[in-house]
Parts: C-alpha cells; sequence; structure tokens
C-alpha cells in the first residue's frame, strides 16, 4: 500500500487524547459550532446530490477522514446516517434502507482507545477505526459511499522543506507560518497543500463508487481578508510572538523557533476549485465561504484560543520544544491574546471556512 | 445493534496492553505456537474448501475475531492474505486478485492503540479496528468472505449466574473455574457456552457471504481426558489454590474467592460438532483435535504458566480483588506451580487444541 510506505515519511499531530481539562473531547467545541453551521449544507447535499438508486450494493459505507476521537464526529456520522435514510424513504425505497457501515479514520497515533470507548451505545450503524494518513490509500476500491472530511485537511503532510533552508528566500526565520511572513513563505506552504490535495484527491477518487459523495469542511481565506486577519492567523501570530519571548527570557533558543513551523493552511475558494478542477475526478456541486445565519456569535476569547490551541498542538510543541516548556508558553500565549483582544475580537470569523461537496464522476 | 444493547451486560477482558513485561505482547508465544500449529490446517481449507470463483465482488475482506494486540494476528492475517492469493492464481483468476481489506475485532476494551501502533508496514491489505463483542453483530450482512478467530471463543459472554447462587448446586465455593468442581458446576458452564455458540453461530452466518468460511481454533477438551488433567485445568486449579492460600493468610477474604470464577471454557470436540449442526447455518468442512507433528515440545514451566495466565487475566483479577494482591498471587502461583510441576508437565497438551473450519451454507 504506497499509503504505508509514505507514512513513515509523513508528521502526525494527534489532538491530545484522554478525557482530561486540556483534552480535545473537552476542547473542541469551537469545531462543534462550525460543524452545526454546516450541518444543513451537508443534508441539503445528500437530499439534491445523493443518488442512491445507482448504488446496487448494501451496505452503505460512510467514512470520517480526521474524526480525532469525538464527540463532534458522532454528531455528523449520525446526522448524515439520518440524512441517507430520509433519502432513501424519498425515493421510495423504503424496503431498501441498507445497513450502515461507519470508518472513522485518523492517523495511527490518534487515541483510538478513546474514541472506541466513546462510541454512542445506541447508534445507528456497524463502527470500525482506520488508522492512517489521508493523504494516500485507506480503503479498497469503490467501497464507500459517503465521505465526510471537518476541520482536518488544511493539516498538511509535511512541513514545506524550503521553510528550513537558510538559503531560501522561503527560509521563516522567527516564525512559525506563513502569516505575516514574506510572498515566498505562503508560495511555500500553497505549493505544499496543492500537492497534498492532489494526493488527497486522487486516493478519494478511487475510493468513492461512481455517484459517491465527499463533503469537506476547512479553514479558508475569506475574499480580500490577509492571512494575518482571520481568528486562526491572529492565534498563530500570538503563539509565535510568545515563543519569540521565551527566546528572550533565555527559556528556549532561536534556532529551536526558526526550525519550528505550523503544518496548516488555509486556501482561498479559488485556489480550492482549481485544484478540484485539475484533478478532474469530480464534479463540485457545491462550494462556498460559510456565514452564519445568526451574526450573535460572541468573540472568541484569549482564554478559549489558548485551550482551543493547546489541545490541538499541544503534542507537537512538546515534540519539537520539550514537554517542559507548555505550561509556561500557554501562560504567555494567555497574556498575549488578553493585551491583543482587540486584533481577536476585530479578526474575521465569517467566510473564514469553505464548504464544499464532490461528486465522483 | 443488537450488539450494542448486549454489551452493556456483558463482561469484557481484554489482554494486557502496552509492551511491557507482562503485556500480552510479550507473553502470548504459547498462543503463538499453537497458531503455527494450524497455519497448515489453515491453508488447507483455503485451498480445498474456499471457491473464490463464487465472490463476485472486489475486495475480499477478512476478519480476526478476539485478535488482541499482535503480534500474532499479524501473522495469521498475512498468511490467510497469501493462502487466498495463490488461491486465485490456481483457480486461474491472475487478473482478478481482489484488494484485501482486514478487520481486527476485540472488546472496546482492548488495547487498540497498541495494535494499530504495531500495524506491518508493508501490509498487502487495507486495515480497520472494530471494537465490540462477538457474541453480537459486528458487520454488515454477507460482508466478510474469511473470518478466523484464535483461542478466544473460550471467553464466554459472561459467568454463569447460578455459580453465585448460594442456594443452587452449582454454587462454586472455593473454586474459581468448573475444574475439580461437582458436576452441576460443569453443566452450567457448558449451558453458558452453548447459549454463547448459538449468537455466535447466528451472528456470523448473518456476516458471512455464502460460501465464506470461518476458522476457529480454540482450547478444547481431549477425548477422554478430564479438565483437571489438561495444562489449562492444572493451571486454574493452581491459581485458585493460590487464592485459597490467600484467604488463610488474611489478605484477602474467602467471599471475594466464593464470587470470583474464571469466565473460559474449553468444549469437547462432540459438543462443538452438535453446536455448529443444531445451528444449521454451516457445513464442517473440517473439525478435529490438533496433534503437533513433532512430539518434542518441552513441557510448560511453572514460571511461563505465569506470565501466560498474567498476561491475559491480570486486569480480569484485579478488577475483582484490586491491584494490590497480583505481584503476591502470581509469586504464590509461581511457587505452587513448582511444586506441582509433575501436574502440569504430566498434563495433556496434545489434542487439547480443536480446530474448526466452517463454511457458510
Amino acid at each position: 500500500m504506497s499509503n504505508n510506505r509514505a507514512a513513515t515519511t509523513q508528521q502526525s499531530f494527534p489532538m491530545k487524547g484522554g478525557d482530561g481539562p486540556h483534552s480535545y473531547v473537552n476542547n473542541s467545541h469551537l469545531q462543534r459550532e462550525a460543524t452545526d453551521a454546516c450541518r444543513t449544507m451537508i443534508e441539503e447535499a445528500i437530499a439534491q446530490k445523493l443518488d442512491v438508486k445507482c448504488f446496487s450494493s448494501n451496505p452503505f459505507r460512510l467514512a470520517d477522514l480526521g474524526c480525532s476521537v469525538g464527540p463532534n464526529t458522532f454528531i455528523s456520522m449520525q446526522h448524515i446516517v439520518e440524512a441517507v435514510e430520509r433519502k432513501y424513504l424519498e425515493q421510495g425505497l423504503k424496503s431498501q434502507i441498507p445497513e450502515f457501515q461507519v470508518f472513522f479514520n485518523d492517523h495511527v497515533a490518534n487515541d483510538f482507545n478513546t474514541l472506541f470507548a466513546s462510541l454512542p451505545t445506541e447508534r445507528r450503524y456497524f463502527a470500525c477505526g482506520v488508522p492512517g494518513s489521508f493523504h494516500g490509500r485507506l480503503f479498497p476500491e469503490s467501497s464507500i459511499h459517503f465521505m465526510f472530511s471537518s476541520h482536518a485537511i488544511h493539516w498538511l503532510s509535511k512541513v514545506p522543506e524550503e521553510l528550513l533552508d537558510k538559503n531560501s528566500p522561503a527560509w521563516n526565520r522567527g516564525r512559525i507560518h506563513y502569516t505575516s511572513a514574506p510572498d515566498e513563505v505562503s508560495h511555500a506552504y500553497a505549493a505544499q497543500f496543492d500537492h497534498d490535495m492532489e494526493i488527497f484527491l486522487s486516493a478519494r477518487a478511487k475510493e468513492l463508487v461512481v455517484g459517491g459523495i465527499i463533503v469537506l469542511t476547512m479553514a479558508a481565506l475569506p475574499n480580500g481578508i490577509p492571512a494575518s486577519r482571520i481568528p486562526s492567523g491572529v492565534m498563530f501570530d500570538l503563539l509565535g510572538a510568545s515563543l519569540m519571548d521565551m527566546t528572550k527570557a533565555g527559556l528556549i533558543n532561536e534556532a529551536q523557533v526558526d526550525s519550528f513551523n505550523l503544518p496548516v493552511y488555509a486556501p482561498s475558494q479559488e485556489q480550492m476549485t482549481d485544484l478540484v478542477k485539475r484533478n478532474g475526478c469530480f464534479t463540485i456541486e457545491r462550494m462556498e465561504l460559510v456565514y452564519r445565519a445568526s451574526k450573535l456569535v460572541a468573540p472568541i476569547t484569549g482564554k478559549e484560543c489558548g485551550m482551543h490551541l493547546r489541545a490541538g498542538m499541544e503534542g507537537m510543541i512538546a515534540k519539537h520544544f520539550g514537554s517542559g516548556i507548555i505550561d509556561e508558553l500557554f501562560d504567555t500565549f494567555s497574556k498575549k491574546s488578553v493585551e491583543f483582544s482587540h486584533q481577536l475580537e476585530s479578526s474575521t470569523r465569517e467566510g473564514a471556512q469553505l464548504f464544499a461537496a464532490l461528486r465522483r464522476k
């Protein structure tokens, strides 16, 4: 399997496992909020674009790529199963409602034990865990009918190599992301994302049945807004600045910061559209930036940011800098996010998420 | 899913996870030896009884029920995949060799994180983990082509209730198993096994495609040998006696021993044959007690027994008696197994394992 060979060179950054105060389980409500916003769009994609009549096989197989440890994945899978059942009913196929099998996928290092222990007991599907990177094959050919990936494909398979090369114009000295960086750094990130997406889409094209649908929700750049003005961009800038403060205090050295870069990327709608078209295996059934119906969403607080970042990135940061700096780093980050709270509060959340429903040709 | 509802009342006793000195990973070579003995029989079942021409679908799906954490399961699955590939070649179907998908099943409490981390990187199959009890449904209807279960179905879904009832003739006072117990105790165990096997076989009959094969290897009673004269029987007697010694030393109380029973059962070949016939969904392609080709197998030592028992049963014992007694218990057991080494050495290993290959009608 090409996936398995590739896995050894890829980086893996699992969400924090278990159910402690800093765990992903207890700090994934920002993702949850985003999931809720997309629920209607997923239901519409199934109702309008999924032709279950063209599927001959029982069972109906679903996959969540980058599922982490729950509970968001269980909520999403439940909604999708219900929407597919409604579709069978609407198409007059009540007697043919299939059994469902759900494949929960994430990196090998994901805490599958926690995932399995928290599976809903009253679920209407057979559950499997699939360990491995979605930057490669995960399933047999034409074996999945509906795929979903929520807030996962912004993870790159690796940090672009030029960022670590002192002789490259993309050397990312003193920063940890392309936010507020020279264009060469952004271009290196974009090229890595292009490469990863081509591999991702080609693998999914093999795995999906003809007529099968993949729904992607992901961090994205709203039209005309720079990366430094979306919430994640502000957070990454503050995290980078926090690390640089710690170098000044002598707690870590500057070379460590220079060699650390977050392997995450938010594409524009235009870039994502181009990538799907270039791949050629899917029709774009829907692709749009997500705007919430209610404008009464509370602004993100600094504390919330810190908890959110920590749940998602503690493992990666600890691996590079050592676990000894974690508490100090997030203390510094917390103070900094109060100091720069106006930047967070005025950042553009609306449209900083992309919804895509693609149909296998 | 009936399985999920049942799961809450069933007992689950995972093998010891991780890779420490007492882990199952490092103490499963007795199972491994048994696996090797059955390898040829599995290959023969595939070569002679599996008609791959009758399978229309790609991929070929395999399941290992009660896989634990490896490495035995990886070795078995690799052999089975290779044997199926040979069968395609022999049937002149080289161009139709399918992709393989392997479902590794065990209880939710199994250490799937360790299992996934140790998956062979060069495997020729897509891997999934399936959490749940095999005393219930695990897979969609007609979705698996070959199933395997090695040394797992001797685990009962629960201890027979009569054993804990002071007013029942099957009350199992001062013992932890039916070995050396009155007939009523053995009968209660046998009835539980009958019940569990009917549920097991009915679930597998739903999940296997027509023509699909399930291979079972399991602890069994050799013809004409009492339970107290097979190695596991001797071990369980010594473990029970060790616990009773600890009650005399005041380390645990007698009521705790009275209420503890090992939920494992070794059927005779005759009993197993009857159960398969009564279920009615399978033809028996092969069913026999296993005798090793070489008679030069070293006798089991007391130390080996202790490590073996501990890897498999520490979790269950600790749950009932508290983890504080574990080291002391296995020290006592170790001394006792030296004292009674003649019983272990003269116990009947040959024929204490049953091989069954069943074909879905």
